[in-house]
């Protein structure tokens, strides 16, 4: 470059989202870093995908993905008003920062979270500030509230951690927070209730979800967003135009019609889930009870610290998730719930370096 | 809503931007409304599609689109480095305004041009200002500078008109801007020359790309950014991490390994557009020179005017575009080129309108 570096300030200071990293298709690891389900979507899916490919791809989608919108409130008994799908539930979050939060409007979230919402609110020239959470991991309420933040993430069940807080403490957050809130459900089909029953009380509060943990469907992007039609309406005005192209479309209406598909894999993953996290608290490790497809365990004490066991882990052919740049995480690491099989060569692979 | 209205100020004044209207399936109306391309895509980019729908679905895409991002670099002779891939251009369009314009910062385009521009500058919070065409479509490269803008847009083949400017004058552009320059090349297939040769020189140069119009995948949204690499590494920081999806990309790779399976369909447009253009000049239109796949058509006087021609065109089953929110624009429809017997069924549903 001869002439100056022309990108804003913000943008050249910051590095981007670091995604989980995505090993070469040959080399034989098994994923257990990304919370993907391991089993395949549902063959009424891929049918319906396969179907519209044969169909006029030279044509542009539909613009507000009105087809699954209409299927996803049918789902899940709310109106398509309400309703507005994005390329991945990323697209979703990056439309809430756009469409709320102003140059230098502050944001918050209970940490550590998922930290693709401090990269984005740094993209979108707002400040984000931590509200930790306590010991205990009850939802900092007060805190949260105090912070007087534009915007509010709250993740249920939580990221890293897999934990839930009690719905009535989202529903006191809703009340008293100054702005809005988003409760990111990426993985609440693997939990015990979810917060659709609070839209109806609360117009400050946006639920978002994704296809690409419980429904299989994380190399489709497609995510869903769930609102009041006020706030849905704002949205849709920073959303871009064909976000979600026709075959994410089809996918997405027939995931949506076979819910009922999922639900012996989501059963399996929950089980396994348990199993798991005592398979690993019998073997010294700490793990909080988890209600997504994940598990956060702390390694024993006297055995590699967390990059230690992420790289013995890898070289043993299971490749995990370590957050190296949060001090708070340097002892733990987060494990993807798979199959049985994978599971049980996991546990194999734990024992060999114990 | 019981709250005062969330969003930020400038996103509740705006309306979002209304893409052309992709009509009801059932209904039989010919689409030369949107510049979709009237052939199908190849078979082979049709079966990479296919095979990738039944391979790994339930996993996350290459984040950066590496496979793309190589093919592309082959088939245009650049370093993948130079090359960004997005869902769609106008998300490589979303991340130029998000890259390089801050707060209050200005933004130009010779006007008319594609409203998307302004649409994405308002939700940036950047201000635009048209700096207008002069009456011969010659390049205002002294306008363009004075504007002192920090983002400059140059459609080339320009929309709506469809009329390019010298190659040379976009070079000039580049070499006195102060700040970057975006040549958006969405038409450039069915034109003489591109823009490519520009980038050794200007390293202020983004050039646009989609396969949306020559290479008739407008369903699956891709568009490709060229540039130098630090400018492309700053427009990654801000890029959703997953933002193609995995057909996406199998079908982007399949196309640019494949671009020789284009040139038919791509000659048989501009023979159509030739003759497109001298029918409608020899029916009393003022059509100009186009190196488009569409073609903008001032209305015979003492006929219906631009919106009279929209409204009777689709009661005879043809779907054509009308810019009616700019004055400049009011006498004037464009016409997508499509097929022959599409053409002729629309020239004959002209007469009947004369």
């Amino acid at each position: 470059m001869n002439r100056p570096n022309p990108a804003r300030i913000d943008i050249q200071k910051m590095s981007g989202y670091t995604p989980g990293e995505q090993p070469d298709p040959s080399r034989p690891l098994t994923k257990l870093n990304t919370n993907e389900n391991p089993f395949p979507p549902p063959k009424a899916v891929l049918d319906a995908i396969l179907s519209a490919t044969k169909q006029n791809l030279r044509l542009y989608p539909e613009p507000s993905s009105i087809s699954v919108r209409q299927a996803a409130a049918k789902a899940y008994n709310l109106k398509p008003e309400q309703v507005i799908a994005g390329n991945g539930s990323d697209d979703l979050l990056t439309m809430v920062l756009r469409t709320f939060v102003g140059h230098k409007q502050l944001v918050t979230a209970p940490a550590p979270t998922y930290s693709l919402y401090e990269t984005l609110t740094k993209i979108q020239g707002g400040i984000f500030k931590d509200t930790p959470w306590p010991d205990d991991f009850s939802l900092p309420i007060d805190d949260l509230i105090k912070s007087n933040a534009q915007l509010i993430f709250v993740v249920r069940p939580n990221a890293p951690t897999g934990h839930v807080v009690p719905l009535a403490d989202i529903a006191k957050l809703c009340e008293n927070a100054p702005g809005v809130v988003v409760l990111d459900e990426a993985y609440v089909d693997f939990a015990e209730d979810n917060g659709l029953s609070l839209l109806n009380d609360h117009d400050n509060l946006i639920i978002t979800r994704t296809m690409s943990k419980s429904l299989g469907l994380a190399g489709l992007r497609v995510g869903l967003g769930f609102t009041n039609p006020t706030l849905a309406a704002e949205m849709h005005k920073v959303r871009d135009s064909y976000n979600l192209n026709r075959l994410s479309q089809a996918g997405a209406v027939a995931a949506l019609d076979n819910l009922a598909a999922y639900k012996p894999g989501i059963a399996a993953i929950r089980n396994e889930r348990s199993r798991v996290t005592i398979e690993l608290q019998n073997r010294g490790f700490t793990v909080m009870d988890s209600q997504a497809n994940f598990i956060l365990a702390t390694v024993p004490k006297d055995t590699l610290n967390g990059e230690g066991w992420l790289n013995a882990l890898r070289n043993k052919g299971y490749l995990i998730r370590y957050f190296g740049s949060d001090p708070r995480l340097a002892d733990k690491i987060r494990i993807t719930i798979g199959t049985k099989d994978e599971m049980d060569g996991f546990l194999q692979a734990v024992d060999e370096l114990l």
